[in-house]
């Protein structure tokens, strides 16, 4: 269906911090200009928009900002309603708890939506953990592919990183993961037991902080080393296959 | 192999501007003071990164830097020669011609060789067309793929889109891919033509630049609208299908 709005506001998408640091290591001075500007706010975690709010020194006392929580599991009346500022005219900036919003987190409808009815959307720069580690990693940028999280339990987790690892020598593509942290070790036990010696595996961990850790190896050479400490640290997973 | 550099310096990966726009809309501060601190670079184009350099303001004279430009094919002796600096000692920061570096990019084979020799790599935060186009397409971000390029003929390109486009069916999985910006109306012709009417197409054009524009329409629509003007414009192209 192609519907106008005929008097819309614009939908920012507002990339946040990927944990405790000052603004000025992860957002252009625009991006920051562009929520400061905003008074009207859908976010994935109202607590965590607040901190990010506060960091920003956003000029407007945070009580008198409109955020509302995503809802878990989104409605399509969850939409309309949450879309509603824009249709009354008000910009309204998307938040997700860390990184960029509807990248690995919920939001993406509420966009979809926002094309459907012709409302202005507004991607801002700012940090991705998949974009850095991606990067870093010095596997192929040239061809890859986000899984999202994979299954949490044995065999199907080790049954889904062997299809990984083989879709990764098939098209000679990366593929990235993510873990809930406090299964980091389990899953790296998992690849490190699944893998093939020459398979290409980088582990990168509490990306854009101080605490920043990165390393690609083999899957051999991984084994020779210690093993390190991810326990409740976010980590993006990247395999490619020899 | 592992072995590790003794002394050695840290290899940045700079992302630069997505086209001609001041530093604040697309930098952290941080970026750019990392960027300003360092005077040996490898870029995949001299001319435009020293025009980065020159709208970073780094506090250098341009022609006192070394600048090494990524030959087009990197042979083992390259790559040795490129990370020289880092290895008596100085930090080195790795540009693309826009973006990410080592993202859609050359570069990669130089971090991973860092990473084999124990040189510390340190991405950090700027602008990437692929994610700044899939936040604002409002397909899954949950779960996507990136292709590079598509054949640039008949029928290939039209086999690949189809195939792209059951894959995308199969693992309900946002694809993404580029083209060069003089085929862009040629390979807009090829999706509207070979994919199915409840597919979801998005077309995010300039990214980061003023003429910015991000549609993302079902293929049903997109024949109803006017063709839009993408001629010389860089444009992501996303299919998602229904």
């Amino acid at each position: 269906m192609l519907f106008y709005a005929k008097v819309a506001g614009t939908l920012w998408l507002l990339p946040v911090a990927l944990g405790d640091a000052a603004w000025e290591t992860y957002l252009p001075p625009e991006t920051r200009e562009a929520a400061c500007r905003l008074s009207h706010f859908v976010v994935e975690n109202a607590k965590t928009a607040r901190a990010e709010l506060k960091r920003l020194d956003h000029p407007t006392p945070l009580r008198e900002l409109q955020i509302e929580q995503l809802p878990e599991k989104l409605t399509a009346a969850d939409i309309e309603r949450l879309l509603a500022p824009l249709l009354a005219g008000h910009d309204l900036g998307l938040m997700s708890e860390a990184g960029c919003p509807a990248v690995a987190d919920p939001g993406a409808l509420l966009v979809r939506r926002a094309h459907e009815i012709g409302i202005p959307v507004r991607p801002l720069v700012g940090p991705s953990s998949l974009l850095l580690a991606l990067m870093a990693s010095g596997l192929d940028g040239q061809r890859f592919a986000f899984h999202g999280y994979l299954p949490a339990r044995e065999p199907d987790r080790s049954k889904r990183i062997a299809e990984l690892e083989a879709e990764s020598a098939r098209q000679a593509q990366t593929q990235l993961f993510i873990e809930t942290p406090y299964r980091n070790q389990a899953l790296l036990a998992a690849l490190l037991q699944t893998c093939k010696p020459g398979t290409r595996l980088c582990l990168a961990t509490d990306l854009s902080l101080e605490s920043e850790s990165i390393a690609t190896h083999r899957i051999a050479d991984w084994k020779k080393l210690a093993t390190p400490a991810l326990e409740k640290r976010p980590t993006v997973y990247l395999l490619l296959a020899a």
